[in-house]
């Protein structure tokens, strides 16, 4: 059996949810709200299972999802996307990075990485026969090193990949860093693979800027995003890739032999989504900004050191300041079993070398999970 | 970009699809139904969207439907199948073969295929980084060839790929083959992908046998199946594979970095699905069977030569006997534009030297369809 995949734990989110049920505890490890999605989408789509057709729909995606992905592009981002020949629909922002990756890769190339990433990474990148080339960012403000970056792309340089809003950072790259980042793709002809399945979740003001709209990024950059993420739907695993044709055709490729198609109804709900009006993505980065600050609030009250969060839903705290010790693992371990709530050690995000003081949170919970929570860890602590 | 997909035509049952849409013609070509399978699976996904949960389920597949698998093993074939460590659910067979083959493949192996072979089966194996050995069967009976078989195992084969029932030859292999496969695989110390999702569409009688209930094959055999073509909803893409733990354990970790998951209503409907008792089962190939002999007679009457088809549903025709030349691609564009009625050249199914006098014609199909093909094709002829 492939060395890549034998012997590799499962991935470190379902083992914390299944430990999470196991011992009753509030699980605030694997990132997915509690509370599904807007009730007209999935309505939209049980229609569609019962009234619409279910066999294979275009391989490329329903035309009614493409243009809503190319029109999305156009209203948050003034990008022009050509929904026929620059938009793929995946099953998921993961099905998306596998087929980017079995596309583009070539074995013997590079790709450079920032740590901490996510879990799945690293395995796809190898399973594609590249080396990954990892620059690591640390807390609390996770900024990217011009020099360590610089040194990461070489000859060999095939693509970077870039997680940006950055889970578990929860760090926002600034328009000076994903410059940097540009430069250095451009200089080395590379292709950028951005995972921005949090594009929607900035906080603070703050607004994404997809890498793809820098100068020169246009052509090289495949943009990956998630209905699962935007809509709170993370079960249905719809995602969607934009890049320019020639970038895109491969990919396409990889895709037509890795899953095929996703299903119609799903699809066709989450374009009608994609047209819901500013008030719903307000929302959606309002209301999160509040779990945010709930959160934030409770765990610092407890002596947590919370690292500043700019997106996505996901919190991380230092455990230092409560002398927890540095195995990361064991104090999730602890906190599962004795105090009823469940974090993801961030370790899990790295190759190794990790340290072992940082634990993240989710915070796409019901506010009287949150509190019940952070009840749960101050009674323990 | 990866020389494996690049370049790589979109799959010909798509471009048949759109062709046929484009020209008004009937479609006979990609492999779908065109009535929807029943409406109580459908209206039991529609329930789960609106009322169930729409989250990330277990990695591995919602318990319902790992049972119903495990249970469908035993009810089928006697097959003794742990649903905890032996049933993994897949985004489609599709999806099932890419892990497969990802997972079991390391670059430098070997792989037997009987070609005419489904598109995907050789470009998954060459990104996967295996050497395809390719052992050919031809009509009228596409008897597997002894000889030829042996030679194609050697000291690099890590694995055979076998559909069975077989598509595009509409074969079942008889008790023989079987034993000469599991013979050699056993010999070769080899693993055996094995693609069943028409297991539950055979005719005249015949009943499906899995190449894992052979002797020796159990623990070395990887069954793929797919609701799909079992409830007639090939888009919903929701597959399954049935193996020994060790052999389960690393595929499970090619999907959890593929798509990670399925969409959990999807999936707990089809676990209800195979619970359907035998009236279910047996209509459904009894219905294909009526068909398959509709549109046999009808296309033997016009003057084509009917290949017998055993299982699956499709039916191969030779069109020498009407003297349209040797080029199947061109056929079927003269028939899709001038009759109006899409078929599939067999040509698609082959890597070279492929015959040029077969079209490959999809008959799950209403009959009044059916019926239309064959009065547009005889005024055609
Ligand atoms: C594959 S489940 C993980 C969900 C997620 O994005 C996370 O927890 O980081
Ligand atoms: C990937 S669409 C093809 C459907 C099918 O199984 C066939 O037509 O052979």
């Amino acid at each position: 059996t492939n060395p890549v995949y034998t012997g590799l734990p499962t991935t470190i989110f379902e083992v914390m949810s299944q430990h999470a049920k196991a011992h009753g505890a509030i699980n605030l490890g694997q990132g997915f709200p509690d509370v599904d999605g807007p009730e007209d989408i999935r309505r939209f789509a049980a229609e569609e299972l019962v009234a619409g057709r279910n066999q294979y729909p275009p391989m490329m995606g329903v035309p009614e999802l493409r243009t809503a992905v190319a029109e999305a592009n156009k209203r948050f981002y003034d990008l022009d996307i050509d929904w026929q020949t620059e938009v793929l629909v995946t099953s998921g922002a993961t099905e998306a990075l596998s087929d980017c990756l079995a596309a583009l890769i070539e074995p013997g190339d590079e790709v450079v990485l920032i740590e901490p990433l996510y879990d799945c990474y690293l395995p796809l990148v190898r399973r594609a026969g590249a080396t990954p080339k990892l620059v690591r960012v640390t807390p609390p403000d996770w900024k990217i090193d011009r020099e360590a970056l610089a040194a990461a792309f070489g000859p060999k340089t095939k693509a970077i990949l870039l997680n940006n809003p950055m889970n578990p950072a929860a760090k926002v790259f600034d328009r000076q860093e994903l410059e940097l980042i540009a430069e250095l793709t451009v200089a080395h002809d590379a292709y950028a693979i951005c995972d921005e399945v949090y594009e929607h979740i900035l906080f603070d003001g703050r607004k994404h800027t997809p890498l793809m709209t820098l100068p020169g990024m246009r052509e090289r950059t495949l943009r990956i995003g998630s209905a699962g993420k935007t809509f709170s739907l993370t079960g249905w695993k719809v995602g969607y890739v934009t890049a320019a044709p020639a970038l895109l055709d491969p990919v396409t490729k990889a895709h037509q032999f890795t899953t095929f198609t996703t299903p119609p109804g799903l699809q066709k709900a989450v374009a009608y989504g994609l047209g819901k009006g500013d008030d719903y993505y307000t929302a959606l980065a309002g209301d999160l900004e509040a779990k945010r600050d709930r959160l934030a609030r409770g765990l610092s009250k407890i002596g947590f050191g919370v690292v500043p969060c700019a997106g996505t839903y996901f919190l991380t705290v230092d455990t230092a300041p409560l002398g927890l010790g540095d195995d990361d693992a064991a104090v999730c371990e602890k906190l599962t079993v004795e105090a009823g709530v469940t974090a993801v050690p961030v370790s899990a995000f790295y190759q190794s070398d990790a340290p072992g003081n940082f634990i993240r949170f989710c915070f796409s919970k019901r506010d009287t999970m949150l509190d019940g929570a952070l009840d749960r860890l101050a009674r323990w602590v």
